[in-house]
C-alpha cells in the first residue's frame, strides 16, 4: 500500500491504471455467499444452472463489484473521501475460473458549488476478464480537498 | 428462500418489503478484507483510526452494499435479471456493532424500447441502522420479461 | 426470511416443503474442517481416500447435517423452539460436487403433558443428492406453543 | 490426530475421555451462519436479541453439535465407522464467549445381528461449558468391526 | 489433542514422529491470501503464472510453513515454550492439489546457560509431498523445562 | 501492488520501509486455527488462558509470522526469489487487540559463488506493536538476478 497526497487540482482527466489480476475461484463463490447471505441457487447450485442459457454458476454482482473494487485498492489518498457509485453495469456473466482485472481512468472533475473547498472526482471503474473482455462498468465519485 | 415469478406487469410501483436484521461484527470487518484484497488502514486498524474524525474503523462501502443487497436475497424471480445499479450513496459509516437492515421499494418501471417484451423496473434499496439512520442507498435496475 | 406465527394446532401431519439446492464444494470441506477442528484424513487427504473404498475425500457427517438444516432456515415461526434431534443417520456419503437439496415433512404432534400449553412436533428432514438418492435423515423435535 | 485400532471386544462401557476446550466467539457465530446458510435474527442480530427471553444471539444447535463433535476428532480408529446419532437433544443455550468441552462415554455395546462381524457401540456425548452446566447430549453410534 | 508433559531430559536425540496428511487446496491458498493481506498473482491469477516457468499457481511460502506446523499441532507439552526457527528453507513449490505430510526429529539438545533450568531442545521439522520430495525444511527451537 | 523490477546490484545495505497498522482481532485466531488445524488452548480457550502468566489467548506464532510478511506484501520484483527465513524469534506475545506493523531493511548482500549471476540479499524483518515493541524479528533471503 502507497500514500500519496493528490489534491483536487492534482487530478487530471484521462490519467488511468491497472491492476494485477486475480482468478475467481469456486472458493470466492462459496465466501461471498456466506459473507452476503445470498445463496441464490444461480451462484451455488450446479446442476440447477446446467438448466440457465449459461450451463454454469454466474458469480454475484456484488463479488464482481467488490473484487474489482478492491483490486484497485493499493493507494491511499488521505484527502479523497469515496461518495459513491454511478452507473453500475454488469455487462457480462464472470464464471469460476475466469481473471479479472481493473482499470481506473479519471473521466470528469468539477468543483463542489455546496461544498467550498471540495471538488468531485469521478474515476470510471473498468473490470474485464482474461480475454478483454469487460464484465463490469461503475464510475466511482470522489470528494477531494483542493490545495489552501 | 420463495420462488415467485412476476412479470414487468405485476410490479406497481411503491409496494416495499423490509428484511430481518443483521449485526455487523469485527468478524464481517476482516472477511471482507480477506475477500476483497482491501486491507486500508481505515477498516482494519483501530489505532491510527484513533486519529480519525470518527475515531474508530469503518465497514467497507462494498461491504456495506454487498451485506445490503444479501440480506434482500430471498425471494427468486425467474422472470427478472439484475441489469446494474445507479446513484449509490455513502450516506452514514457503518461501525462495528451497528445493526443493519434494508427495505426495497418499486420506484419506478418502464417499458424498454430496444428491447421488445421487457420492462426496466427500478427498485430503491435503502439500508439503515439500529436508530433508523440511512446508511446507504441505491437504485437496482432490473430488467423484467413482460407477460406473452 | 420470511416470518410466520404457527401454532401447535396449526400444524397438519404430512405436510411438507422442499428446499432449493446447493452444490457442496471443496471449499465447504475446506471450511468445515476448520470451523469444526476436524482434520481426519477422510475429509482432506486426496492421497489416503484414494486407499479407501469410495476412492475420494468423504463429507463431514456434521457438514451434511449443518447444510442440510441450513437449507431449510427460510421460515422463522416465533412460537416454535428447538428441542433436539432424534435418529440422524448417514446413510450416504457426499462427496465433492454433490449436490444436496433438503425436505421436510410434519410426521407427528403430541401434546406435552409436562409442560401445558405446549405440544410436541417431529419434522422429518430428508437430505437427498442430484440423483434423488438420500444422504441423510434425522427427526428434528420443535416444541410449539399451543393457541390460548 | 493418533491413529488407534480398537476392535469392538475392545471397548468397554463406562471408558470415557473428555477434550480440550474452546471458547465460542462471534466469529464462530458469523462462521457459522456464512456456512450453513442460516441467517436467523436469533443467531446475528443483538439488537433483535435484546427484545428475547436471553437478551443476547444465541448460538446456531448445528453449531454447538459441530463444535462439540470436532473436539473429539482426536483419534481415528479405522474399524470403526459413524453410523448417526440419537437422542441429540440442546439443553442450555450458548453465547458469545461460552466456553465448551466434550466428554464421551462408551454407554452400550451389542453385536449386530444383521451384520455378522459387525458390533454397534453407543458413545454418549456430553458438551458442558465452563461452569460445568451441560448444552447438549447426543448419543453416537458406530458401527465396529469384531476381531477375526 | 493429548497432553504430555516431557522435561529437557526426557528429549533424546533422533527421536521422530510423522503426521497425517492434508491436500493443499485452491480454498487453501485463497484462504490463506484473505488471511495474509498476500495478493500477489504467483498464488492468485492462473492466467499470469502460465507466463512462469512453473506455469500453475504457487502456494504461499507462509501457508506451507503455517500448515506444515499445524500439522504437528496434537501433543501439548505444558512445560515447553516455542522460542523460534531457524533455517527455514522453501526447498520445492507446493502446487493446488499437493498433499502434505510433517516430519519432526529432534536434531540436537542444549543446556541453557543464560537461563538455569531451561534447555534448548531443536525439533527439525521437514514438509514432504506425496511422492516424497521435500518442500520445505525448518528448525524449531523450544525451551524446555528441566526436571527439579 | 506495485511491480518493481530491482536487480542485485540495485540494493543497498540499509535501505528501509515500513508498512501501514492492522489491528489483530478476535477473528485472525479464529481463522488462523481453522487454516493451520492447530487449536491448542493457548490460542482459544479463554478460561485455560486465565490460568496462564498472561492470563488471556496469545497469537500463533505461525500467525504472527504470516501477517507480519503479509503486511509487506506490496511491491512485486519479478527479479528476486524468496529462499528462506533465518534466525526467526518470538520476541513478544501478540494478544487480541494489538496492532502490528512491519519494517523490512536490506541489512546484507553477497554475490553466490554457487549460482553465478545471482546474488542472496538479507531483509530484516522487524514485526512491532502499537507502543512500538517488537513482537517478531527474522531475516528473509532472496535470491536476486545481476544485472546482465
Amino acid at each position: 500500500m502507497l500514500e500519496q497526497t493528490k489534491y483536487y487540482e492534482d487530478y487530471t482527466i484521462g490519467e488511468a491504471r491497472h491492476t494485477t489480476g486475480r482468478t475467481i475461484t469456486e472458493t470466492d463463490f462459496v465466501v461471498h455467499a456466506g459473507h452476503s447471505g445470498d445463496f441464490f441457487p444461480h451462484h451455488l447450485d450446479a446442476e440447477f444452472c446446467k438448466t440457465l442459457p449459461f450451463g454454469q454458476r454466474i458469480a454475484h454482482g456484488t463479488m464482481v463489484f467488490t473484487i474489482g473494487v478492491g483490486l484497485t485498492a493499493t493507494i491511499i489518498n488521505p484527502v479523497a473521501f469515496s461518495y459513491g457509485y454511478d452507473r453500475m453495469r454488469f455487462v457480462k456473466p464472470v464464471f469460476i475460473g475466469d481473471t479479472l482485472r481493473s482499470r481506473v481512468e479519471i473521466i470528469a472533475k468539477e468543483l463542489m458549488e455546496k461544498r467550498p473547498g471540495y471538488g468531485r472526482v469521478t474515476e470510471r471503474l473498468t473490470v474485464t476478464k482474461q480475454a478483454g473482455e469487460t464484465v463490469l462498468v461503475a464510475d466511482h465519485i470522489y470528494m477531494v480537498e483542493c490545495k489552501k
